[in-house]
């Protein structure tokens, strides 16, 4: 679409910022429906955004998009509507903020609930360094579940920094926002009575206010003379300290379809295959139907996880609890404590956020915690900060872990029904999409791998996960092309590895394929089992860089995982035996 | 000193009670005063935990000790008074609660903000299964600032199980209490005017009420008619829904020293030597006097980590978060990406809290944050839970870090000092403990290592830090004496690596050595480098184990670097040649 200068934005009357709303909507539909993104997030912040651009003055005044679901707009009106069609393409416009990309773009946001604290650490080098500006943290209530927002809310005091929170508040996460701050800021917003009539109290002012922030809501985010005034009054109050402004968003809103189905039409994707979230569902359910102990935790992620059905099926057995990703660890942690068998599942980016009670809560008590770890592996166009390449490394060092990696989904079911057997942790790691596979003949054995195609040559591939596997197989057939052979192995335990089958190996050269950073992964466990004996190794996986957006496959390839570079390897060392 | 049976702590009268409290007093205090440990925060609670003895059924009834600096008078009740003067010696009692050790104890901690969380899971466990019992967290006011705390409670309705959270408020953390929770829990205790007369109310009962919580306090917790009373009235009130109990408490109560310097008396140990954090401090105000944008973030630790006199001098460019150690993350992440040059000191065990923060905010935008990563390496006597042995694997394959590892403290401050020049994030990792050492002639330069004993020798080690390079020194003595030789490096870069000194190296046998677990670390880091060429890499850390508590030295050697299994090495390579 066409750039709208900030001049515009600051002259135009109510009715034509109404009507730059309508192109903004038009244009986001356009882009996301051709370059997926997310949808229902952005439209709802459309006017609020559009005010914002009116009210403050950017990138003097910088604002902070928590997590970042909501900046499509931000970045149509900075310079960036041109070439806003290359979203979520590689080399193209990024869907979250990038200090990168624009200097309009104050920090960069992903995972939930940094944006108060940023914002305080912005503001703070501001007045440190005298300069001038207001800093914005925009927050979606399902982010406000976050511990990281109350740590901020409660530092706000401390740091005397005067910063403007708005709480964009739609009741909705992914899914529907759960948990008592939700309760709290949805009676806020009916004890308003008619969101439309502008600032309604409650007794709750007193908990923002305890925090030293000065509370205006509820204001409805559609309303542009309503956003504009909010804006500017607060903008006035920032002179004397923080402000929170609570505004009622409706998310999708302006696209019917995306209004009725908010959850659906959140993130927008092209989906190509089978998901490995489904066979997670249908398989936990069945081993909830045989035992009593089995119940499931998620923070905020039903859907994504495949988990639904079950949710309905044992209310009383599934736990969602809000983008709290740490407290939902300890959570399993203790069931497990107290004698259930809890599956967590949450993606690979996400676990981070829960690694000190992973290592502290889970697998220092040695807990049958059964961690579901989706969205493991190069994940495309979300980018840097949702990619699930350090996983296999950063949980490979717990002691008391078991980590599989199922080489499809029928072997992925397999390793739930394992899970079972298991006395200790365990984290099964899979992609997003895969293919269904056959059901083994025998249950599988704890930190036994399978050898899938076995040759006499003196080449093994050892490789993690269907993806590797696939890339092997398609490595196989073209050195079969040139009369090469070579062994393939299901690495399918990163830990404990197959001692084992790797001692048989001695004589052989063995390169290894993992879709994770080469640090401390698959490839340096098995480099340290051969480390004494003086054996050559070759890994791949992806070299030590943060992963920007763009498609799987080439992502996969321009960053180590490429068919062209495993077979030069097999070429050079067939040629040197 | 004797067990004090259930029977005797049930039958007793208050003046026999308080009786109980004195004897336990004096256990505890005689028994820190040999073997170090937590005193304050364990004196402060002796009244509240015989109460909670007296009012509940243990083990039937469970008790999560947020944190377990408070566990101690727990411990001396449930069967273990025989065993209490082994505390914190290896093979003897822990200083933290224990599942292995008793059954008494429902849940392992040591890092802050866990109890609710894993009250809720033990309790939703119990209830699933249709067990009796209830289920009790008792947490400091100083985890109350804690995001998890925050998440949990949150999350109270949403699991609809009955739990009793009993806030034993003293109103320090190590240090005192910051943030605004903080002020409204003191707030909330003087409106209580005279707290020794019982419940008072006040307008913030309302904030826990809409957790789901009923409010009761504030009760003088060194009273035991007034303990007893508040708890037997709240266990009826657990028939109805979750209860908070406010226990205003005295640190250090009882023992005249430990009242007037809690925060001297928080943990008791053996200072033997110079500590790495006054170095700390002392560059760091260096640094600051020459530089405007040098600025220090702590999360409550702001004492042992050496920074007090910076606070004092700095107040404006000082700020301590509370326990809160990812938001201390995200801040300061964005004071450097507002151009501060923030320095966040922290200990290597909490910094696993700030995992994801570190990736995804510090590194993930390549901003100048120094990480200043304290009681690196194995800790001793506190074991598992504060061990320091994983931030060399978990920091290693984080992409835009640089990680060092000073030999000595003259190293540390050199690396401050060249801190300043670094345009992109870097951890400096050191142990509690160490030497001055001599200035080094020429500043440090990134990813160089030095050679600090060079010989024509086949053999080089390789050795990361102080006391690895301590070990290297002990063991080239012994080797000398046998008429064998080999090389040191002082391997000060575990990222990255020199590798210009690697390839140097191709014709050597090399052996690492790092006090960190071998998964991840060095070792891997270093046999990846030469995992093509066929070398024979020989590493030392530490097995792959929780290491429980006990001397420093001890461990060392027990869990994998001990001088006999390097000299053993070392022989073993020179016969080869």
């Amino acid at each position: 679409m066409r750039d709208i200068t900030n001049g515009e934005l600051k002259r135009a009357s109510l009715s034509q910022l109404n009507g730059i709303c309508r192109e903004l909507r038009e244009e986001i539909l356009a882009a996301v429906s051709t370059c997926g993104g997310h949808l229902s997030s952005n439209l709802g912040a459309v006017e609020l955004t559009v005010a914002l651009h009116r009210v403050f003055d950017f990138p003097k005044d910088r604002i902070v998009f928590d997590v970042g679901h909501q900046c499509y707009t931000h970045k149509l009106l900075s310079g960036r509507a041109a070439a806003f069609r290359t979203l979520r393409q590689e080399g193209g416009i990024s869907g979250f903020p990038k200090r990168t990309e624009s200097e309009y773009d104050s920090y960069d946001t992903g995972h939930a609930g940094t944006a108060i604290s940023a914002a305080l650490g912005l503001k703070k080098a501001h007045d440190l360094k005298g300069e001038a500006g207001h800093v914005i943290a925009l927050v979606g209530d399902g982010s406000f579940n976050n511990g990281l927002i109350y740590e901020a809310l409660n530092s706000i005091k401390i740091l005397k920094a005067n910063i403007f929170i708005i709480l964009n508040d739609n009741g909705m996460s992914i899914s529907e926002t759960v948990g008592s701050m939700a309760s709290v800021l949805k009676e806020m917003k009916e004890e308003d009575g008619d969101v439309f009539a502008g600032a309604g109290i409650s007794d709750d002012v007193h908990l923002f206010e305890r925090f030293g922030l000065t509370y205006r809501g509820v204001v409805n985010g559609h309303d542009m003379g309503e956003l504009v005034a909010a804006l500017e009054d607060a903008k006035a109050a920032l002179e004397k300290g923080s402000v929170l402004l609570h505004v009622h968003t409706r998310k999708g809103c302006g696209y019917a379809f995306a209004e009725r189905a908010p959850t659906e039409t959140h993130g927008i994707g092209v989906q190509t295959g089978l998901e490995y979230s489904q066979a997670l569902g249908e398989e936990l359910i069945s081993l909830a139907e045989e035992d009593g102990r089995v119940v499931a935790v998620t923070a905020a992620m039903t859907d994504s996880l495949g988990l639904r059905t079950f949710f309905e099926k044992f209310p009383e057995r599934a736990f969602d609890v809000g983008i709290c990703e740490e407290h939902a660890a300890v959570l399993s942690a203790a069931l497990a404590a107290g004698g259930l068998r809890p599956y967590y599942a949450i993606y690979s980016t996400f676990l981070q956020r829960a690694y000190d009670e992973v290592i502290h809560d889970i697998c220092g008590q040695n807990l049958p915690v059964v961690m579901c770890v989706d969205r493991a592996g190069i994940t495309g166009r979300d980018g840097e900060t949702h990619q699930g390449v350090f996983d296999l490394s950063y949980l490979s060092l717990i002691p008391n872990l078991t980590i599989a990696i199922p080489k499809d989904i029928s072997e992925f079911r397999s390793m739930l029904r394992m899970s079972l057997r298991m006395t200790g942790s365990l984290v099964i790691r899979y992609p997003r999409e895969g293919t269904e596979g056959e059901t083994p003949e025998i249950p599988i054995e704890i930190g036994k791998f399978e050898v899938l195609h076995s040759t006499m040559s003196y080449i093994v591939l050892l490789a993690a996960g269907e993806r590797c596997l696939n890339l092997a197989q398609n490595v196989l057939k073209r050195a079969q092309a040139e009369g090469m052979d070579f062994t393939i192995v299901n690495a399918r335990f990163l830990k404990p590895l197959d001692e084992k089958l790797l001692s048989s190996l001695s004589q052989k050269t063995v390169i290894t394929l993992e879709d994770n950073v080469l640090t401390g992964g698959l490839g340096d466990a098995v480099a340290r089992f051969y480390a004494n004996s003086g054996k050559r190794i070759f890994s791949f996986g992806y070299r030590d860089a943060f992963i920007p957006h763009g498609a799987v496959s080439d992502l996969m390839a321009e960053y180590g995982l490429s068919e062209e570079a495993v077979l030069s390897c097999v070429r050079e060392q067939y040629a040197r035996r």
